[in-house]
């Protein structure tokens, strides 16, 4: 267990809101300084923890003692782990054991986990009483530098992944960078694909700065903390500029259209592709499409496949075991993508490194032919 | 079916809600209008109709024609008639109806029906995409001066009425005042008891107009709108001032706290009981609890029964069917009420006719000691 909290050591990245304006902190031992950091900002709250059965196995015991220690009133909601939870079955029965402890609009429920248990536990608290309070514990890279920041909440469909939710701010994030070391390095890397994206959207330095410490970023420390940081306060940035994405903040989906396919076409199964490996694969088909079309140089394709290589992070359909079907099926799954408007097919395209925009109207033609080509290199 | 609505003879009521304001249309032939309405102020969006087999059958093709003959595209889900429609399995059919049918987040999910259907409909479009376009298309009195207003949506849990859901505002409230003529007196009688709340909470000059002309509410044509219109109104001022239910908001609950105690205890069983009979119970019960506290003068609570039960309304528990359970059952369903604040119980208290204000910290042993009487009455 870590020492609580070193209030010198915490970075805390403000998400500029409105009335639904809050922080995200970030630093070491803000899980056991969870109990004094709730009891100072939400006095009288009681909590509900909801976590999943392995990070609950790992963390849970903490946040409890830190709770008891401040006199908090908790439960703990646990779920199984695996993106199979983020379903209806799931949503009802975390809702039911909300309202069967009383758990009233102003009580917490508090998501300890990665994006699964976040994306799950941020839509019952939207929807318990129309709404109760809601803290972000992420324990996963990927959930502390995206899905736990922007509000985006929910569950996925038979149609499609995250179909189903709510835009539903939380009151606090508190990441806790230690915890990041209990995640296998093929979760690390996988959260990494995510924050190399802030740098492939609009900032070229930041992506120069992982290419040179992207080491001391997997290794923890300094360099973790600020990776961290500055991709929360880039996202923040954004989804302070457009809550509900109805404008730019779709430039965050760069690699997600291609990656959401390509997690449907191999059944959402962990084993073959984790959400940040279709990221990771999707960027740099986005990177490969745009050159293509003759949007960007080829040079800075190959300079981001380069550098997502050196991480160990995939680029191809080739690095994904087993079939992912043909193009009909790849085209299917963009097209049920919710980032379709009224029938054109919107992607995020680049002119290089750092100089994505949002295309909005893309010739589903070329994104075939385009696929043909990718499954091709197999 | 009524001729396309006449501008002339609509009353248009508007919401003020900042960028998510909109207007409640109240008249005559609304539903044969509505592809025209629809077509005009939502350009290029399909349509979903959500409504019961009941309503759908009464009103459903007209809607469909009427969209047919402005061009817009269209399906319909169709959803068991009652209460026990507003129950999680029920959600997840209709979400999934909508997303099979690739309705985008443009498109807008119709509500045609009563509260139930408003209230799961609405639900469903908060939801699928993380907020879909809605349309109230209120079919009874209640939904017309209720539930169709405020952007209140959900459904029920077995621990309580509406304690998941979401504030989610329509773009347009569709009140057609000639489907009201399918109403059973019943139904009608029910909705005419939120008519008359909107009197008892602050308007007593209305109340007495009430008295004065309810018979031609219940007959139809002017006084019908005119008193539509004026419960609309008083419904969007108090949600424009208070969108989210943290304040005076409240007010809206006179009745409700006692009223969905009975419907609990009741079964939620229509046929001992619906929610306007209970609403219309729980009001005098209010008003009876006031004078008993020397709050209210016992004449008001005498004159306000006088008027229900002219109108035909319950007043009494000894007018329930069947039995209610004793102090015990009736409590716990009042402390499950989401209106309970941190554990103080909190009523709509009055202080007479159109002088109701929220009481927040009610002493439970009053409550017990008036419900103890109640129940000695029967």
């Amino acid at each position: 267990m870590s020492a609580p909290s070193d209030p010198d050591a915490i970075t805390s990245v403000p998400v500029a809101l409105g009335e639904r304006s809050y922080d995200i902190l970030i630093g070491a031992g803000l899980i056991a300084g969870a109990g004094a950091t709730i009891a100072a900002r939400f006095p009288g709250r009681a909590v509900a923890i909801v976590t999943d059965e392995t990070v609950g196995g790992l963390h849970g015991q903490a946040l409890e003692q830190s709770l008891d220690g401040a006199g908090i009133r908790h439960i703990r909601i646990s779920v199984p782990a695996g993106e199979a939870t983020k379903r209806f079955a799931m949503l009802e029965q975390v809702v039911d054991q909300l309202l069967a402890a009383r758990m009233e609009r102003g009580d917490l429920v508090v998501a300890l986990g990665g994006g699964v248990v976040g994306d799950l536990a941020g839509f019952a608290a939207a929807i318990v009483r129309r709404g109760m309070g809601f803290v972000q514990m992420p324990t996963s890279l990927l959930a502390q530098v995206d899905s736990s920041v922007g509000g985006k909440t929910g569950i996925n469909s038979r149609h499609g992944k995250n179909l189903i939710g709510a835009f539903y701010q939380p009151g606090l994030v508190l990441a806790d960078t230690d915890v990041l070391d209990t995640l296998s390095t093929r979760e690390f890397r996988a959260g990494y694909a995510e924050v190399a994206k802030y740098g492939l959207i609009d900032d070229p330095g930041f992506f120069g700065w992982l290419e040179a410490n992207w080491r001391g970023i997997f290794q923890g420390g300094r360099d973790r903390t600020q990776a961290i940081a500055t991709s929360c306060r880039a996202k923040a940035a954004v989804v302070a500029r457009d809550e509900t994405e109805t404008g730019d903040r779709a430039l965050l989906n760069l690699g997600h259209t291609f990656g959401h396919a390509l997690e449907a076409a191999t059944g959402y199964d962990s084993a073959r592709l984790v959400h940040g490996e279709g990221v990771a694969i999707g960027m740099a088909q986005a990177y490969r499409f745009s050159a293509k079309l003759g949007l960007c140089p080829p040079d800075d394709a190959e300079r981001m496949r380069s550098h997502l290589t050196a991480v160990g992070l995939p680029t191809e359909l080739a690095h994904i075991p087993g079939d992912v079907g043909d193009v009909d099926r790849l085209m299917t799954a963009i097209q049920q993508d919710k980032k379709v408007t009224r029938g054109a097919l919107t992607f995020i395209l680049t002119r290089g490194i750092g100089r994505s925009f949002i295309a909005g109207d893309v010739d589903p033609t070329a994104v075939r032919s385009f696929l043909a080509e990718e499954l091709a290199r197999r």
